[in-house]
């Protein structure tokens, strides 16, 4: 018998209907002759309302606290599952994050995965329950509740097909899969049928929100194929897999004709110029460790070429992190003389990817001319082998993503 | 050093002002040169919101997955009460209920604790910790969070206080203690200073809400003094006691003055008659043990004298259950070939309690004598050595506890 692994989010659970129509969904899946475990989140706002409740009694919360009182949102959302597929008629249990085996580090908040148990699963499954975990949990080595960061529970769902050795990892959200890029601001855009887990993650750091990185880096770890697809939906989704099992799933030809997959966009951005630094030894390294200390995620850095012994770094950071980067600039702005560190908010990344690039070099220059004829001004430019990220004004960010969305010919044929 | 547990029910957690009240008392205490355990309830209204969300989704949940919605509550409210000392700089480490070691039977929604493994609680206190811990929820041993049933929060303080040899266990609720009879109803009702453990379970089961029966029989069992008290009041509150302490902490004289020491009432009452049963053997064994097999939880019985060899048979049962009474009695009713079944909703049971009845029998006469003189007839009497119960009509409820309260100079002198 195979085993599906389900991942359901918030908003898939956020009230009784919708709860019904998730359960319905899970009992095909089982009467469809599967072993089923499926993965919840926290419903609707949840998560949220908790984190206001907190910050009302105390802005700075222990994280161990934290974890405990953000817990009880996905035991909420197992438990009324659970609830439901019983009304159904059917035999299930659920599971919180420790008691379904799953093993954390010993940090809070972004705890990573340890180990898993399945033991307890196992048995539920042999006994053909339907088994119910809470994402977004574990516990860790001191017997505490932690959670796996801001979109966990994808992770969770993953970690436990790999354990599993699951026969399919779907990723149910409010949209229908992975898409060329936003169909809220390019109404053209695809849904994809394919994506390597490369890609993905390219598109996972440059602000599509379908699935978490850390899940997407577990997946390709341990090769869980990942099909991310609509809880309100019953389009195939997406399947995010290894480059060779896409080629063989996808036909050949349909892959290397595939040069740039998707265009993404990120107004989470802001950019810091640090204007004349000395040019000596040590200074950018000094920089970017004192951020990294405060936690500060740093993406894209420009250095420009030293001009009187004086250079000016540029970087983006995300918006939440503004205010500690700028504190922690100053500082180092006036220890090494610099004239002044300016800030700006008003920007976005745009970016092009997707795996034809590795063996088209001219994509880049492509993107460029595209942006340039459109009199989209590039402030500054990141690439990898499978991704181009520009920072343009945030005022051009939706003309940029439509124009590349259309040059790069992805635009579905209607 | 002495050790507190102190217990705040839900409407003492209900909002973060609350919460910081709370934390207030709690500081305090442990200021005063205590180590303190804290026992919380669900904050406000979270039990039944809980049991609502369930309702949509299924009528008749399963118990195992209701106890693990049901306990989220008592969790966001250790989490955010530690964060809350935390952020008055207090050292605090908070405790689910099977983190805290309390292990409870196979039952769920009314269990039993088992068994408390104290040792976790104890290495906190050890490091100068304040422990909150979750009330009202337990391990099982299938590893399943089991709940102890309605006010199952004082049950967890009582246990706690009775494993870890408390010297005090203070029971926090928005009244200041127990008082001779309903405040709300008789203005002059006074706050006792002292009860029995007898007294306070004859009080708890006739209607006074103060405190969850079960806790004061573990009380009882193991010679836990309780204190109830407000959370928003600095009375001393009323201390619950073995007789023998109470004559000490109060004076010999006063409790032999204390004939009668509360009036209690209830309404959640339904008397059902079955006319006409024949008088034969196990005709009432057949009737009780068939109830008792639905879980309907019979109180007062009253069996007239044969007539015609036959007899009625009355008894009372609370609201909740009078729908399967009544299913359960038409069938016995007809197997047997009884006339009818009468079911009244419209009564009271009001009860007359003290220590003192045991050696002056004159009580039960004394209180007959005042409910006449009111001029309300009594529909039945039941009554133990230190309680006299009588079945009222329900408009006469009010009346009978005012007169009774009056007549027994239970009054305050004011």
């Amino acid at each position: 018998m195979s085993l599906v692994v389900m991942k359901f989010g918030g908003s898939s659970v956020a009230d009784a209907d919708k709860m019904r129509l998730v359960a319905n969904k899970i009992v095909t899946k089982k009467k469809d002759g599967n072993n089923v475990v499926v993965v919840v989140s926290a419903p609707g706002d949840t998560t949220d309302d908790l984190i206001k409740m907190a910050d009302k009694v105390n802005p700075t919360p222990p994280e161990r606290e934290m974890d405990l009182l953000l817990s009880t949102g996905e035991i909420m959302s197992i438990a009324l599952l659970a609830m439901t597929l019983d009304a159904m008629g059917e035999k299930v249990v659920s599971l919180t994050g420790p008691q379904a085996g799953i093993i954390s580090d010993e940090n809070h908040r972004r705890s990573k995965i340890k180990k898993i148990s399945p033991q307890k699963i196992l048995n539920l499954l042999n006994k053909e329950h339907i088994v119910i975990v809470a994402g977004f949990q574990a516990q860790n080595p001191n017997g505490d509740i932690a959670t796996l960061g801001r979109g966990g529970s994808d992770l969770t769902a993953v970690a436990l097909a790999a354990t599993l050795k699951a026969d399919a990892c779907e990723i149910y959200s409010d949209v229908e899969g992975v898409f060329t890029t936003d169909p809220r601001i390019v109404k053209e855009a695809q849904k994809m049928d394919f994506l390597s887990y490369d890609e993905m993650l390219e598109m996972a750091c440059s602000g599509a929100q379908v699935l978490q990185s850390r899940s997407v880096e577990v997946a390709k770890k341990f090769g869980v194929i990942i099909n991310a697809r609509g809880t309100f939906s019953d389009d195939v989704g997406t399947i995010i897999a290894g480059e060779e099992i896409i080629k063989k799933l996808s036909g050949r030809k349909k892959m290397e004709a595939f040069l740039v997959s998707g265009v993404t966009f990120d107004k989470n951005q802001v950019k810091f110029t640090i204007v004349d630094l000395p040019d000596i030894p040590g200074v950018a390294a000094k920089i970017f460790s004192n951020l990294a200390k405060i936690n500060v995620n740093v993406d894209m850095i420009i250095q420009s070429a030293a001009v009187d012994k004086k250079n000016d770094i540029s970087f983006t950071v995300t918006k939440g992190d503004m205010k500690k980067t700028r504190v922690e600039l100053d500082t180092i702005a006036s220890e090494f003389g610099a004239t002044r560190v300016e800030c700006d908010e008003k920007v976005s990344k745009v970016s092009v990817i997707g795996v034809g690039m590795r063996s088209n070099p001219g994509i880049a220059a492509q993107s460029f001319d595209i942006l340039a004829k459109n009199g989209i001004n590039i402030e500054m430019i990141s690439t990898s082998d499978i991704k181009i990220s520009c920072i343009v004004d945030e005022v051009d960010a939706m003309k940029a993503v439509e124009a590349l969305h259309k040059g790069f010919k992805l635009a579905k044929k209607s």
